[in-house]
């Protein structure tokens, strides 16, 4: 049978999701964790492959495999086995043709800024903190030119292979809590680091490094240099995957 | 001159506030930052022993040196030389006779439950994870028992050596949100482990293990073995100091 777990996790101490020879990476912990439960090594499919110190809730993985374990009791039985931050919330049954990544129909990732002139040492391993002013109203106003469907070259990191660099931004939602920024971005699909990179030129929108209209531009220009930085890995979370109806 | 710093730290990576000979602590953390800005070793008296793993928000310690370092560069300057989870937020000048301990008048902890039938990875640092449900309501009911002057010998635990086990709880006020459980204790002072002994009684109240009459009888009793447990230390967090007006 064709199993889907979604899983919450702690980035800090992985690098990332996708098993590697010499790194402690997300899935290798859960893949073993499940192979201590079922007795042989399968291969979990994840949504996505997170970045060394990103986090996520409701991260989605599925595995084909048959197990005596009943479905509802699985996730409880893979926590016993798991560190602490990772924690598998929930199991269900998918069709058989289900992949977690080519039935992928959307994902979100919430970027958060502590931008306060101190540190907050409750918040260093899930925030990146921002200590110069940033103007949360022009950020605001620059956020929706991402909106739509568009070549997101720009705002990619090189080492990814992909068909297009076309993807479409359905939300983009910024909130300011405190000294507390999100930017939350919902899109078909991300680019290898193109979520810290949107950030990153809000980011400048907020420092007056841009002003409107220049994201509009950049996107057209399809060149790296001229948008913001990748911002720091600890800032980001992986907050939610959507699937098609099957 | 005697100067008050006030600062947050995340207590996880420390054997708690005091100086030890073979441990890492919050005081000779700050002590060392300090050392390395003014070029001599100053003791700093901090408000209160807090143990491993405990963390605090708005703590207070003074010291007793001359600085050419302007007073409101001085957090900026100490944080510059402290890890990322001790941060100075503010110092100031106070009255010579001013002592971080005598001269208190209240302090505040707060003790973060999470009860939910599975962890969260964000929250096993800062929470004690309780999984069995919590009747909230019956702690909200047995919590006020714990108001006004007692002596509280059944809430501490030994080790400690204090003249008089007696003191005074000022406020106590338990919040639900979501699957998180707080526990917000103001007392004019705290004996040895009292805070994480209070929020595990509350905890057998909400097990149904104690009932509304049984706080009051085991103060009465003085006897700690009638108390519930000593809850464990990363759930809990100084969260205020008062001081008399000078």
């Amino acid at each position: 049978m064709n199993v889907l777990l979604t899983l919450d996790y702690m980035g800090t101490a992985y690098h990332g999701w996708q098993r590697q020879s010499n790194a402690r990476t997300v899935q290798a912990t859960l893949e073993d964790a499940l192979e201590s439960l079922i007795g042989a090594h399968v291969p979990i499919i994840g949504c996505g492959r997170t970045d060394a110190g990103v986090h996520a809730r409701g991260y989605t993985a599925n595995f084909r495999a048959d197990t005596t374990i009943p479905l509802d009791r699985l996730p409880l039985a893979l926590n016993a086995q798991l560190p602490d931050d990772i924690v598998v919330r929930n199991a269900e049954i998918v069709p058989d043709d289900f992949h977690a990544v080519f039935s992928c129909a959307a994902k979100e990732y919430t970027y958060t800024i502590l931008n306060s002139h101190l540190r907050d040492p409750f918040l260093g391993d899930r925030s990146m903190h921002i200590p110069s002013p940033l103007d949360f109203g022009a950020m605001l106003e620059c956020a929706a030119e991402f909106l739509g469907e568009h070549d997101f070259a720009a705002f990619r990191s090189v080492g990814s292979n992909v068909k297009t660099t076309v993807r479409t931004v359905c939300e983009i939602e910024l909130r300011q809590d405190g000294s507390l920024i999100t930017i939350r971005i919902k899109a078909s699909g991300f680019l290898y680091n193109m979520a810290r990179a949107m950030a990153g030129t809000l980011v400048w929108t907020g420092l007056g490094k841009l002003r409107s209209g220049d994201i509009t531009a950049i996107i057209g220009s399809g060149d790296r240099t001229l948008a913001g930085p990748t911002l720091e890995p600890q800032g980001l979370c992986m907050t939610g995957v959507w699937y098609n109806a099957q």
